[in-house]
């Protein structure tokens, strides 16, 4: 199956929360990892997050650093990769920041069960693929994002999504800075939950770098799908 | 207030679960990192489990090198250190592993609300040391400890009592070894549970050392307690 190279970048506290139990987004990491987010960004295709990131977070998921901007633009690109969120039902907020903020193609990603009255008002704000009947089909998305032309696609979690593109084989790379605290919390979202993998059944990784980065660690993951 | 250098000693997934949700205990380190495991168990005056580790995983938390056991036997110590379980109901089998194997005291903290049939036939076993109401008092039992001239605990989890310990300020370094798997799931255990702290007052932690051991990164922490 065609599918973009697909890597997860994260930044998870030392005990692997990505936020607090609120689901209030924490800062984890700090100027030099979000720069790095920053490089990501702009040498992605695309961007791709769950509907539960919106709703928690409304991210705008651009490009911040005027120059790589500007290095996107000379070279023929929009100024911000392609921005895609995964949602069902159609759930994502017309006035969310991704929307409002960066330019260049916004995608829904939503399942023919999504209530018609809600896509046709998304319709207006992104363009809406539709993959799947109550959830999104995550395979059959990243064949459509491929033949669309988006070969390099960063995902921006959160938690749910992270398990259903890891668990479907979807994942190639995963970087996970770790910070400095603890969180804590029997149901914080991680760095993957949903359903989770049983115990004959786990995901191998290979490490493929390791670096001490401000207060914490930068670790990059290669998933080993069968 | 006099209380042990207490260290937590723990292996997670690159997701941050110490098992999966079936609570299976899981492979996630190496020979390398159990015998390092082992020797920091030999220079321990203690270690300490929740009862839902004994129920869970029936740990005999022995020092397992013959070596090190005749090093404290000859240092004039029991082979085994100290093996406590935090217990407020007194719900230990009573032939767990950490009665039949080993040598040397055996402690279990329970609370006043334990069964007193349990804790008579419990006390055959074990020493029992009552600390709280409803749930064992940490911070009572840590005291207990110290003037029972426990000076070095060594904590292996699990998720519950990481979180009791933690949140209470009775922490100083945390080893964590991060394994090269994903487990995922939201109710998999993970290193440190509970309730969980809320934005504006997470656990700051300071990166003491970070190095690659086998297919992972042995992490160690220092807990910059209030
Ligand atoms: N620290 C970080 O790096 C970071 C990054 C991002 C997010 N976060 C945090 O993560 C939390 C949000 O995570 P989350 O788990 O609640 O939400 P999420 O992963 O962002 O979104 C999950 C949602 O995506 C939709 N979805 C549709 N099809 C799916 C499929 N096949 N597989 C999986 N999901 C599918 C589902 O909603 P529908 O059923 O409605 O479609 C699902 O509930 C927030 O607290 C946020 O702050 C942290
Ligand atoms: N990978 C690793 O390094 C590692 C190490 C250890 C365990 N584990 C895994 O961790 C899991 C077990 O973790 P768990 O969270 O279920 O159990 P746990 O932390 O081992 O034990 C928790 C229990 O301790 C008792 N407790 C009494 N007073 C307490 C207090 N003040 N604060 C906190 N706990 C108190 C409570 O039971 P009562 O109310 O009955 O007293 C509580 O439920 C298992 O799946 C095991 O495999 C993994």
């Amino acid at each position: 199956m065609n599918r973009p190279f697909t890597f997860i970048n994260s930044a998870m506290s030392a005990d692997g929360k990505i936020s607090t139990r609120e689901r209030k987004q924490v800062r984890i990491s700090g100027d030099i990892d979000f720069d790095r987010m920053d490089e990501l960004r702009a040498s992605s295709d695309a961007i791709m997050v769950g509907v539960g990131t919106v709703l928690a977070d409304d991210p705008s998921l651009t490009v911040k650093s005027q120059s790589r901007r500007d290095v996107r633009k000379s070279a023929g690109f929009d100024e911000d990769p392609v921005r895609i969120v995964v949602d069902s039902k159609a759930r994502t907020p017309l006035d969310a920041d991704i929307f409002k903020k960066g330019t260049g193609m916004r995608i829904v990603a939503i399942s023919s069960s999504a209530p018609k009255g809600k896509v046709d008002a998304l319709s207006e704000k992104a363009t809406i693929i539709t993959a799947g009947d109550e959830k999104v089909d995550l395979a059959l998305l990243m064949g459509q994002l491929s033949s669309m032309g988006i070969q390099r696609l960063m995902v921006e979690g959160g938690a749910t999504l992270n398990w259903g593109l890891l668990s479907n084989g979807l994942v190639d790379e995963v970087f996970s800075f770790i910070g400095n605290i603890f969180i804590g919390g029997n149901s914080s979202p991680t760095l993957v939950d949903g359903e989770g993998f049983l115990k004959g059944d786990l995901l191998p990784l290979e490490l493929i770098s390791s670096e001490t980065m401000e207060e914490g660690v930068l670790l990059k993951w290669k998933v080993l799908n069968k």
